[in-house]
């Protein structure tokens, strides 16, 4: 059987969705189409805007339109406070426990293997901010795998003589487990229980 | 925590897609930016012009942007079968079984509690173009709920007058299944509808 070329070229374009297999794709385009064109005309709307017009906020490198994303651009967070993740889905992740300080995104992890070096991740930009501001603490909050840790030791090994508290957030995260699929509770406590880092 | 406005709504826009929930359009949203902008570009392309153009096939009723769909366009397939099912994703499913003849799709099933009669779902149509060619068995394939029964009866009922074999498909057990775990009525179907062993 074969679709008309419209609905072939639709289902193909789905199934570039994380978790979208073939199945799944084919119900999403029938049922947009049976039940629901001006959602999904909306959608193909959103997708534009998104990827013409999102970029990365200067001071923390998250996703954001804007020149500052909002947890960047808000007055009333905890200046002393720096939590250093490895990508914005992370972001997400940590504001969902309630931290209140600031944040930077690196862009992933150390990865010598596939050519990632500090200035590919970001670690340059990283330092330039620490020294700009005046954080007291500053949180690894990198994931809990291999290259979570090694990213965390090296960016601690950096600051290590500068006046900084540096913690890593507690192994109430699961090893192995990558911090965007953990739930809010297990990271509240690897928060709450960050100890200086050695 | 709030994500930069077109973020929070290409995350609220991805929601409209069957079986996806606040999670996955968060991550779905982040990865696309993050990792597939051209895929995502594509994507919007694909759903702009499936909705603009995609219409309805002139003989069947299934889903396509061409006046015949390729089940009716097709030349070689076979003229004296026509089964009828309730919407274009149960033609994808009959087509995965090597079926061969040709299809009308109703829009859903007869629902008088709804306002669904006769007409709403496509009935006159589905007599016409019966009427216009020359079937030898209709298969009716609408599903065994109790709508898709009451819409199987009431088709054959329509054309009982007709001389054409009116077929319905067979419940039973499905293949593979334990027989433990299927239902009291499969089960009687498929007790009723057995025939010699071979
Ligand atoms: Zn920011
Ligand atoms: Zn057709």
């Amino acid at each position: 059987m074969s679709f008309s070329p419209l609905i072939s070229q639709l289902i193909d374009s789905l199934r570039i969705l994380p978790g979208v297999g073939k199945k799944s794709a084919q119900r999403m385009a029938l049922q947009l189409l049976e039940r629901n064109r001006q959602g999904a005309l909306k959608l193909a709307d959103a997708l534009q805007q998104a990827m013409d017009n999102v970029g990365y906020c200067k001071l923390c490198h998250t996703l954001s339109e804007e020149e500052l994303c909002p947890q960047c651009a808000a007055p009333n967070r905890d200046d002393k406070l720096l939590c250093i993740v490895e990508s914005p889905l992370d972001v997400f992740a940590i504001e969902q426990t309630g931290y209140h300080g600031r944040y930077f995104v690196l862009k992933g992890h150390l990865s010598p293997l596939d050519g990632l070096g500090p200035e590919s991740i970001g670690i340059p930009d990283l330092v330039k901010r620490i020294e700009a501001a005046e954080f007291e603490e500053i949180i690894l909050a990198t994931n809990s795998t291999v290259e979570g840790e090694a990213t965390a030791h090296y960016i601690a090994q950096i600051l290590a003589s500068k006046n900084l508290v540096v913690s890593r957030i507690a192994h109430g995260v699961p090893l192995g487990g990558e911090l965007e699929l953990v739930d809010g509770g297990t990271l509240s406590h690897a928060l709450a229980g960050r100890r200086p880092f050695q």
